[in-house]
């Protein structure tokens, strides 16, 4: 195990390794942060870099941060469409090199933290552009937009620093508001579909799926890169599990919760089934259960009332904004995440510092040790 | 006298209390922030504790902290509509309950500050709901939305915090807005009125009554809790005035300012007479009349000033609000408090910090012994 | 020279100043922030203070800091039309006068930040009335409405004060947008034009002349003081070259690069013909290029990308407003403005701490009487 030599150490003076859990280590090797990497890249040239930069920055959209999930992801994009998975690229490495470029610091750049948000502007530029795919005028706007992010991020942070919180997608459902804003659907260069709000059903709707619904799940979990074909978003799933399952099985709880609320809120069919109603919830699930506070069952349950919470400010603020033909992105789930980090109270104990937070399975491990450590002085850590 | 006992004991000295002096000590006991009660309160069953927390909460909502005012005005509100009142009632209890499980703050809790958002959440989706009195599903809502609200104070305080300003009643401006965006108005389930924005009176509009106009001012009092009766709207004053006869004052004269505003803008009849156009007024004016501020007549100008810049911008707000179907609620007048606590400058001088805040009588009261013991050492504090 | 006279002596005491330095000594005299007017002013009668005041505030509305840019402006004005300049003389005396008297800080009431915005929301107030010019109960809103200017201005302090931003216009954005929410096009005493947004052009629009799109960048440095005409826009480009060629050259290439955003997301002609599409961008080009940032070639770039950012951004938010007949104001620079001197990485290490920025020459000396200074002591100041 590269991740805790330490402990491995230890374990091995007591009982030789069998060869299962040697295939273990193998595999352990590639989940979680993949920090070990670091090392074996300080010389490399800047292509390859910006190659793994890169790959962090696209797992980091679905609050990973793996370069082999990030292929993963990739690989699925390309699955579900070529095109998407091009804008993407471009997205990613160009807010990526703006940063470089900027001066920003190095250790945010190598996490990836300056991609991902690039990198969903680009995508989602082609997803509501209504000139097709391959319509190569539009690697201008995601260009500018992606390089914009880098502005967005770099000012966001200082204010949100204060307070200890995430820049996280902020910057992304901006600059996208704004380009959707300016160049509105009859554009003649860059023309675009308006966002339908979730909104009540029609009258005379057609009798709900269940198939469907439940289809709409993991869909859901692909929703956060706007793939909503099966396959992909299931690739998706595995690349988040690769991360940390812990993690993936909030995403898909997470989705689960979202479907519910927008069931209870009667919204449009298509809403349900292409997965819309989900992602929003999963990524709240996802940022309170495990990644930015220590997972246990107290834990676990704010995660569900933080998808809840998603999940219904989604479907509100997807009415508001389509009123003017807007989509509601993912403002939600950022909103309601950072204000779950804010929290006082009994979450707060849990709160991981953001300088500290890593896969939820080290967090895990890490609040162990630091607990069995304090228990060994004789000192009681209880707050 | 239990609220100086010093100032009583030296007085008692000089010269015996008469029988009037012994009354009026009697009333006293339950005028104020009735902190003596605390004392009372250590070792008593659990639901004693939150009815008296509940009805700290109650009177928190239109800026008292004093439980029997609290118990005045549920009984005003259960005049006006006994459904209202039982929404209330859930509503403080919910979110109160919501806060001692999230472990937030012990004396913020007793204070009654985790009921007041939920009390008016709950009484809001009453008021706005379409599907009538005694709709028993609307609990389901009353009861997720008030628990919502002690998410949003928990995370907005230490937001807030870093410029010593209070939460007040952001947590129920933003859920009942989510509330009634995420519903809408043809919702299945929970369906609700468009509310109608101040807007300029029709051209062929009736003639100004001059007495509705003048009901309109007490009705504004009653309207910070959603009543638009005259006699509940007498006894909500009523409970004011025992807590502070100051802030009870300022409320009306609030009331009036927002009234002479929505008349200078000419708004809508039916927004004048029913006190819709004054209660942001009277929360702007009681907020900075002796509430947050020592009481004199500079601030007294302040306070004026707050009723006309809360009643202008809550037309304003109105009717941006309105043209998606949404009350403006307390929004004007929260921003505008929040606004006239930040100003530098002569105002800041006579600020009262954070933790401090009692009745406008006691803070007149301490700052005149404050000032009184720093003249007796021989040093001016003129600012 | 004035402005550093030590340089000066040195330079007197190797030779002789010719006749041509001493009349540039004379014209320098009045350009740059004329401080040395500060050392005359002290026993001034209040109305002449107050005049210097409120020129000082004139010329703050398009970044500079000097009386006679203020004046020259002035006349500019006066020369567009007379209402107009009545209207923002009344602005600016009244918001600097409400400084005056709730005490707000001296060094900021004779600087001038007070009165800028006062100035903005009356003239702003006279430009979106449908009532005509000398329409004299107009006077009574810009009365009021400036001095509120001064409440938001108090009040935002604090809270931009924590990361050191200043507050700029963010005043006159917020009121004038609430005085246009608060009349509404059809109110009877109050009535105004509805804003259109730039949205994309008519299908059958005419041809686009290319003179009246290059007359349009001029006329983008007057519209920052809502001035169409060719005539006062060159005079008020003269009282900015007055103050800082530096920030004049800007203030057109920002003008500009505005103009060819409009031009590429195909706005309305109108919107080019009149300056309207330039000016949030020269505005964005001259924060940046030499005023809140040391001028070298680094910052000259990001200046261009802040031009560009504020072009769009405001193209953005008047399709936005556009749809509730609301304009865009300047909320996109000042916004932009406000990123910009937030951003971490190389821009920051240019930045000028808020209390020390005066006229780009000056920043730009200073800086580099700095650097020779460190250099001189042998020490290395790169960052």
């Amino acid at each position: 195990m590269w991740m805790d030599t330490k402990a491995e150490e230890k374990e091995a003076s007591r009982s030789r390794a069998s060869l299962g859990q040697r295939v273990l280590s193998g595999l352990l090797f590639f989940t979680g942060d993949m920090e070990h990497l670091n090392k074996y890249m300080q010389d490399k040239v800047f292509g390859l870099l910006l190659a793994v930069w890169g790959l962090r920055g696209v797992s980091r959209v679905i609050l990973a941060n793996n370069p082999l999930s990030g292929a993963l992801i990739l690989a699925a994009l390309c699955w579900a469409s070529p095109w998407q998975a091009l804008l993407g690229t471009l997205g990613v490495l160009t807010s990526t090199v703006t940063a470089v470029i900027m001066v920003q610091d190095g250790a945010e750049v190598s996490g990836g933290l300056h991609g991902f948000n690039g990198m969903l502007v680009s995508m989602l530029m082609g997803v509501f552009s209504s000139a097709g795919d391959w319509y190569w005028w539009l690697l201008l706007p995601a260009y500018l937009g992606s390089a914009t992010c880098v502005f967005l991020y770099s000012g966001l942070a200082p204010l949100l620093d204060r307070w200890d919180l995430p820049v996280s997608v902020f910057p992304f459902n901006i600059v996208i508001v704004l380009y959707l804003l300016c160049t509105g659907p009859y554009n003649p260069y860059f023309p675009h579909h308006l966002a339908t709000p979730a909104g009540p059903m029609e009258i005379n709707a057609t009798e709900l799926m269940a198939v469907e619904v439940l289809r709409g799940i993991p869909l859901g979990v692909g929703q956060i890169f706007a793939c909503g074909a099966l396959g992909p978003s299931l690739l998706i799933l595995g690349a988040v599990l690769l991360y940390s399952p812990l993690l993936a099985a909030h995403a898909l709880l997470g989705s689960a919760v979202g479907t519910l609320a927008g069931l209870s809120m009667a919204v449009h069919h298509e809403f349900l089934y292409s997965g819309l109603s989900g992602f929003n919830g999963a990524l709240g699930c996802m940022a309170v259960g495990g990644l930015f506070f220590t997972f246990n069952w107290r834990t676990h349950l704010y995660a569900i009332a933080s998808a809840f919470l998603s999940a219904y400010a989604d479907i509100a603020l997807s009415n508001l904004l389509g009123t003017v033909g807007l989509p509601a992105c993912s403002w939600a789930s950022t909103m309601i995440g950072t204000l779950m980090l804010l929290l006082t109270g009994s979450l707060s104990t849990y709160r991981i510092p953001m300088g500290q937070v890593m896969s939820p399975e080290h967090n895990l491990r890490s609040r162990k040790q630091w607990k069995a450590g304090k228990t060994a002085e004789g000192e009681s850590t209880d707050v």
